[in-house]
């Protein structure tokens, strides 16, 4: 492709997603689409022949399109938001255009300076503690890694290699594979599903300890339990603590765990991949209680601050000790530069060698918004939650499963279980609205986290009109398989003939009777 | 920023990356920077209110530009090309641009399943084995890892937990840490970092087999260790073979490895990041004799494909297996066409749970290029490196270090080590061309790659000039350091007063005494 082909092609680009995304709004958010649609529509080999862009372009529309899951829709309110931004697409195409692998500093300075700048812009705009700062006296700072999955691993293999190594110092007489046979991880029964697997990938079985009432981890848990696989000759290496969790945002205590790791030697690391944000602004000031004593912590900039995935932030105290645990050089990554303090070969900090100029899309994202940008953002997802959080407090067919945090209300029509599977089906299978489901000790409740590049009221209003709509067919449904039994002050029932449900006054299900 | 900021933004990014890519020859490939500066240039906190598109895009001239090392410069001849393509820049602008993560299908049907039809485009345009494809009747298929890092530590852990299960279930005697503390794993002495690196994050230590005068790992050398090791109790979990190592791009003889892998049950990884590429055209199809044996294959798009990093294909005969070793689902990634046979759930295929919409950059470049136009590429970089070899070859102060391969020569001045590093340095110094050194057996080299994104003729006869004139400097401070001591017929001297070295009339080295 010559040049000036791209300049057209790029241009055209650049007016295809202004276009997607101002029309967002005016499609369903999930696509029509059976498995296996694009699968059977294209081609089985590379085309032998160059084909012109225009045509790919088509094919974008015609092909692509439909399969889309549309994530930057107002009407997205699934998982968590991955919101991208403007600045930040323009980031990600500039990256690509310079194509460099910032694996050393002589890959191209301006790739690992920029990142150590951002990331120690972005610590103070969280108000971290100083020793996560590149410019603090500390070998601590932060790096942007590919995705929250991969920072939490590197504490976990951190954790593991200093302990391994701290222990055998201790107890010259245990072989290696005794040790490394001990060791065991902490973390909630509420933490994310990549806690679990860094531990099966570290070969480290992380225990997740139950969490209170209201979903938290706190001291007292990881005592008890720790105590205990202390005295049963365990070694304990890591604790990774939630601030938000993955089903209902909430927030472990960070202040009561901090002293017990500390105390038993044991690495602290903070997964803030979506709550993070919440550092940086006065009503979530409590959540850094307790980050003083945090060896790691990570946050994804694609939840709050408008920067595309991927674009992991993580921040270790002391990164000497990753260093050390992963550090195997070639004299074909030696340079003249090498080891000059503060301006770390980040290769070191993290799982792959290569590494993408990531820094670039933060830098001119974070300086087209302005802090004070970022923090309106952060308000007004709260301010958007707790709208949609009303709306279901005035309704009393629903209930409030979990508090409100930022983004997320955690609800659940009152009653058992199916019916919250069955309005999650309808709401999906009608596509206006996306949502996910959560479950906590038996009971499953919906998740309605404000998402998208730009989510107004309306949208909120609209969305719970559609949760509305279908829960009228929910209860109707099931109003509909007890035989029109229909009890005007009930709105309640069971949608499975093999059931009978019995209720009281106040919609509580008293007992059900299985056939 | 409102669309039509982003429209602007957007085109004069675009100008900008066909500019920067079309003046790209007329700067010198490594920038004149020092450590430092871009930290020192920029203020330490994020800008409080919003700034213009265009202030931001004049600091990218002024700031980031100085310290860009132009890894799509044709002079950029350092470790193996990081290729980009214009049309794989507007992939990645578009793959922002709809900012979707496709861990599951209805994430972005389209994000998945264009996944497995470019996979298998590539299997067979690479003439991989049947059982590297989606298509095929098997549990096989190929997904995009974010390196080559990756994709190795996926096979290694993968390999690691079936042997662990398969030995327990042969040991149900032996405890579950024994078996882990005598898990062993092979490769070559000239495999990439990231394979020892991976073995330190599995937990696995990895034995680098000395390689042959060629530097290749044959299979007597791998049967040999394996019998020493399974007499003393260890238990082999993987060998990982190189098609291609780093330092010379030698060729392992994978079609003696795989059948002592498969006596032994052991996963047989092929690592092709780099030239996997021959098995695409004709004069390297020698190099596919072995694959049906593999297990899983990494090959790097962004080397010969002209798709920008990150972009590192991985093919797996078997993915339950790797499924098996990885998957810890959550109610909240469930979905309702999950399990479904031939659309696979690329998250438990990989370590991180989110993923990038990779494929579409693939798409586009391969549709745009054609097949035709990707082999020509191949051996466009052959014929530059031939013709590189050929000014070697021609010139008796140099010679030939190892085998021509694809797009690499390796080669040195005839005289030792400390001649060719600092002829390194001083090419490296006068930043118009970019080189590194390798090793090997204690004997440093030189290696020219072909990489850039646009490399032509006049490209390789400019860097053999720079070559030569830094040569000439590097030998005449030799001579001078043998205070003026010149003896026109030989050419190689030393460059320490501290040595003193003895020629005979070919320039070979006779004996070198300290003082």
């Amino acid at each position: 492709m010559k040049a000036e082909e791209f300049r057209e092609f790029g241009k055209a680009a650049v007016d295809f997603i202004a276009d997607y995304i101002e029309n967002i709004r005016d499609v369903e958010v999930l696509p029509s689409v059976n498995p296996g649609y694009l699968v059977q529509s294209v081609p089985t080999e590379i085309p032998e022949n160059s084909e012109n862009w225009r045509v790919i372009m088509a094919d974008i529309n015609k092909i692509i399109l439909p399969g889309i899951t549309h994530w930057q829709s107002p009407n997205f309110h699934a998982y968590y938001p991955t919101a991208s931004s403007y600045p930040s697409i323009v980031g990600e195409m500039l990256s690509a255009g310079f194509s460099v692998i910032g694996f050393s500093w002589i890959c191209s300075p301006a790739c690992t300076e920029l990142e150590v700048v951002v990331m120690d812009w972005l610590a103070k705009f969280l108000n971290l503690p100083q020793h996560f700062l590149h410019s603090s006296s500390g070998s601590g700072g932060g790096i942007i890694q590919g995705s929250a999955s991969e920072s939490i691993l590197v504490a976990v293999l951190a954790a593991r290699e200093q302990t391994v190594k701290r222990v055998k110092q201790e107890h010259p007489e245990w072989s290696e594979s005794d040790i490394r046979g001990k060791l065991i991880a902490y973390s909630s029964d509420q933490s994310n599903s990549c806690v679990e697997k860094a531990g099966l990938l570290a070969a480290v079985p992380f225990k997740l300890l139950p969490t209170d009432k209201d979903c938290i981890l706190r001291g007292d848990q990881l005592e008890e339990a720790m105590s205990k696989d202390l005295n049963n000759g365990l070694i304990p290496i890591i604790c990774v603590a939630n601030v938000g969790t993955t089903g209902t945002c909430a927030f472990d205590d960070v202040a009561s765990l901090g002293p017990i790791c500390n105390a038993n030697n044991i690495w602290l690391h903070v997964d803030a991949a979506y709550a993070g944000a919440g550092f940086a602004v006065e009503e979530y000031s409590h959540l850094r209680n307790g980050l003083e004593l945090a060896d790691s912590l990570n946050f994804n900039l694609h939840k709050f601050l408008m920067v595309n995935f991927d674009c992991a932030a993580m921040w270790i105290r002391d990164a000497n000790l990753v260093i050390d645990s992963f550090n195997v050089d070639r004299i074909y990554l030696k340079h003249q530069y090498e080891g000059l303090s503060k301006i770390p070969d980040f290769r070191h900090w993290q799982i792959p060698l290569g590494r993408r100029f990531r820094a670039l899309k933060v830098w001119i994202t974070l300086r087209t918004v302005g802090a004070q940008g970022i923090k309106d953002n952060i308000h007004k997802h709260m301010s958007l939650a707790e709208r949609f959080e009303n709306y279901v407090i005035n309704d009393n067919r629903f209930e409030i499963f979990a508090k409100r945090a930022l983004g997320l209300v955690c609800f659940r029509l009152k009653g058992d279980n199916d019916l919250n599977s069955n309005l999650i089906k309808k709401i999906t299978e009608n596509k206006k609205i996306y949502m996910v489901q959560g479950k906590y000790k038996n009971t499953n409740f919906l998740r309605f986290c404000v998402c998208g590049m730009d989510t107004k009221e309306k949208d909120i209003d609209f969305a719970w009109n559609e949760i509305q709509k279908q829960s009228v067919l929910v209860l109707q449904e099931a109003d509909d398989l007890l035989n029109g039994n229909y009890m005007k002050d009930l709105h309640i029932k069971h949608d499975s003939e093999k059931h009978k449900i019995m209720l009281d006054s106040e919609n509580t299900i008293l007992s059900v009777d299985s056939n």
